[in-house]
């Protein structure tokens, strides 16, 4: 009965990268959502320092220190060489093979501007397969991916910043609750970007008609 | 003759972003390499903060602070309002303008995720108008931008880690020098990356046929 109720309610996990994590408060509301831990490799050493036992850590397994393997006995270690594929796409595809619905994603920004990058390509890459969401100290973001037609809905708060980009390029765009509202128009990677629009009320909707769009909602808090 | 010399050297900027800055190592090499400093608004309380005296100060002007504004009464403030361009946007704007020939970016990485993609967008945008180089502690970026068959050359040192993107997608790519090969391949966004090849010697060269790719070579320094 508990294998089929875990089928059922499809987990979420929380997969941890080894870039900056964000502090306390953010981090402990992911935990607090999660049924599992999943780490990328050297994510395991943030997560150690974090306080954080894993229940499982994916990769080349070449990353981890000696101190956090001394301190994870208990951990499920899942080793997987390959050159042709980062620790976070190897977790990924881990959390696809163990039919995670949902996936909180911290530590993917912070330190190498090429690591943050692949990360992000890495994310949109397997939206498809699994909902995913990107959380670090200064807003959530995540991948709204569209085959056909399809709308997409947040929770926010008046003056909340909204911002849309497409990697390549994404039409039809359309939003409700945004201060400046996207009426069938289109975003385009190096030529125009939704930066910092502003939420209206406490909800906004995006459409698109086809195409994807990474959507970061910052944080109440004010940042740098 | 001084304006005649000032033309024909076609000078180098650098432009500070309201981002993280470099390590005093770091940006001292770069401010050694530039004729001219000049701050995308708020990037001016960066750069006080780091002891540099800029020259120009451009954008809304919203960001500075009172502290700053302070002590920089010798620069000159470029007020130019608009919602509809970053001031980064404007920056760029500005140093196309003055026909600056390249440009050494700091300040484009660290803090929100959304500011960070977004000047990776406005810097492939202008890539095309003047020569631009990020500079971070963690590597050196560039876009390669080939209307047509194009080849770009870098000094290297061995085992330096080079990484390569497409946003978007880019056909046609071929290398030399590099411990993982492209002969001919393409790259493509969330589909295929080139995250940390590696330079065999002391130079290599990238061919690209037609589209842009954006190069990340990462420093000596071991990092994290």
């Amino acid at each position: 009965m508990a294998f089929l109720l875990r089928i059922c309610t499809m987990p979420t996990a929380l997969i941890i990268v080894n870039g900056l994590l964000p502090q306390p408060p953010i981090l402990t509301d992911c935990l607090r959502q999660v049924d599992q831990i999943i780490c990328a490799d050297g994510g395991a050493n943030r997560a150690c320092a974090a306080g954080i036992i894993p229940d499982v850590i994916v990769g080349d397994l070449d990353s981890i220190t000696p101190e956090t393997r001394a301190q994870l006995c208990t951990t499920t270690y899942l080793y997987r060489p390959s050159q042709y594929a980062t620790d976070l796409e190897k977790t990924l595809q881990y959390a696809v093979e163990q039919h995670i619905q949902k996936a909180l994603l911290v530590g993917m920004t912070g330190f190498r501007l090429d690591h943050q990058i692949c990360n992000l390509h890495m994310m949109e890459k397997f939206a498809t397969h699994l909902e995913l969401e990107l959380h670090d100290d200064f807003g959530v973001g995540s991948f709204l991916i569209a085959p056909e037609p399809r709308s997409f809905r947040f929770e926010t708060f008046p003056g909340q910043q909204i911002s849309l980009f497409a990697f390549r390029k994404t039409a039809g765009i359309h939003t409700t609750g945004l201060k400046y509202p996207l009426k069938g128009e289109s975003l385009t990677w190096a030529v125009r970007d939704g930066l910092s629009n502003e939420a209206l009320h406490t909800e906004i909707t995006i459409q698109i008609t086809q195409g994807s769009l990474f959507c970061y909602r910052v944080r109440q808090l004010k940042s740098c």
